[in-house]
């Protein structure tokens, strides 16, 4: 028997989310799908650092699974790949230590969220961006952000759908950039609560176009409670960018 | 009545092209019935610079049409886009001389397809790239892009479904741009025959893996036959880019 740690991207447009679910495509289920068909019908379990939700991407989720094929290293990526459909990629693939664990054993994530500028959505990243048609300001979403870096609890930015019960959470860094047509938030964390980085943007955009002062987000934090932060950022601007381990 | 001149832009993915079909979703379609509801069940007809196959995109189709509505200039664009899908967008709209033609008047057009370099599709580019897994000569392929250019008979380049019987096009610049993880090929004509671009693109690929010789293509043209030249190249790469008219 061989741990395969496997780091995989999609397009979430279609899937309803990464986690099984009785209706709808899963990316769990076609990846494990995927290798039922590889293992001539024996059912593989997979392992991911975390779930997505619906609509959301992974440029570098992580699993891991175990088998007892005997395909070479160098082969397998590409096995894997021809049992999947066109919008999940294997980018990586290697045998790991049968201790390793794609949930337990992370270190940080990185998460990316994209919001179009201007008044159209470009149609070609319609699935990939929030499109918000108002003037942002970048300076004031930075000094919000920064107030996110470090320990809290987050309980304000967790859906209450959590199913968590720690709802403390360390933020490495939050950074905001400004590109011509798109404006990118970058978030690195040692983990995230359900909806949590969604939320953190949906405030921040509010901040952004004047709705809320940014020194509200430290009082947002302290108040425990998910009323009096901003609404859910659509889920198609969403990344999972990377997850980080020690190795 | 006023005849508007309108620029939009589409993802060709989950349209069957974009003249109306017996089957299928077509761009005409859509677009005929978002007016025809502006118009209250008055049935407008649309004409564009030409045709665009299935998968194809655009980034700057040209259309125009007729209306007896006294809608402000300024609303028309917000007023077509609230009646389309999702994956048409209204670039740009303006009232024209009522002898306009989006067609007719037509002074060139460019089109533009994109090569995915390297082992691996671009999993989000999946729909707007031909994927192409050889190694490819740039130098070689704009060796014989070159020869391409100026005023040829392309019966050797286009379909045998091509309905026009006039086959000679001059085609002013074609550019090939190697970028990190994309290849770029930009052509510039007076008008193309069906699947020209798409004929054209899929034989310069053969000589940039070193199957023909890049000075085929003049012995290619010269021959007027279809059978000489190489495949079709797949439609998801292909972009109307550009229509250019004289005003």
């Amino acid at each position: 028997m061989k741990r395969i740690k496997c780091v995989v991207a999609y397009d979430g447009t279609f899937f309803n989310g990464f986690q099984i679910q009785p209706k709808g495509r899963t990316v769990q289920a076609e990846i494990e799908g995927g290798l039922q068909k590889l293992h001539k019908g024996q059912e593989i379990k997979i392992f991911a650092s975390g779930r997505t939700d619906a609509l959301v991407h992974a440029k570098g989720q992580v699993i891991h699974f175990d088998t007892p094929l005997q395909i070479q290293m160098e082969r397998w990526q590409n096995a894997l790949q021809t049992v999947l459909p066109s919008d999940i990629s294997v980018l990586d693939l290697c045998e790991v230590e049968p201790k390793f664990h794609a949930r337990f054993d992370v270190i940080s994530k990185e998460y990316r969220y994209y919001v179009q500028k201007g008044r159209k959505l470009d149609v070609f990243m319609r699935n990939f961006r929030c499109f918000y048609p108002y003037q942002l300001s970048v300076e004031k979403m930075r000094q919000a952000a920064n107030q996110v870096v470090g320990t809290h609890d987050f309980t304000s930015f967790s859906s209450a759908k959590t199913d968590k019960e720690d709802k403390v959470r360390t933020i490495y860094s939050f950074d905001i950039v400004e590109n011509s047509d798109v404006i990118e938030f970058k978030i690195v964390g040692d983990g995230f609560l359900r909806n949590m980085v969604r939320i953190l943007v949906g405030t921040i955009l509010e901040v952004g176009r004047g709705k809320r002062d940014p020194n509200e987000i430290s009082q947002i934090i302290k108040s425990n409670d998910r009323e009096t932060a901003g609404p859910t950022a659509p889920g198609q601007g969403l990344f999972l960018w990377k997850v980080n381990y020690d190795n």
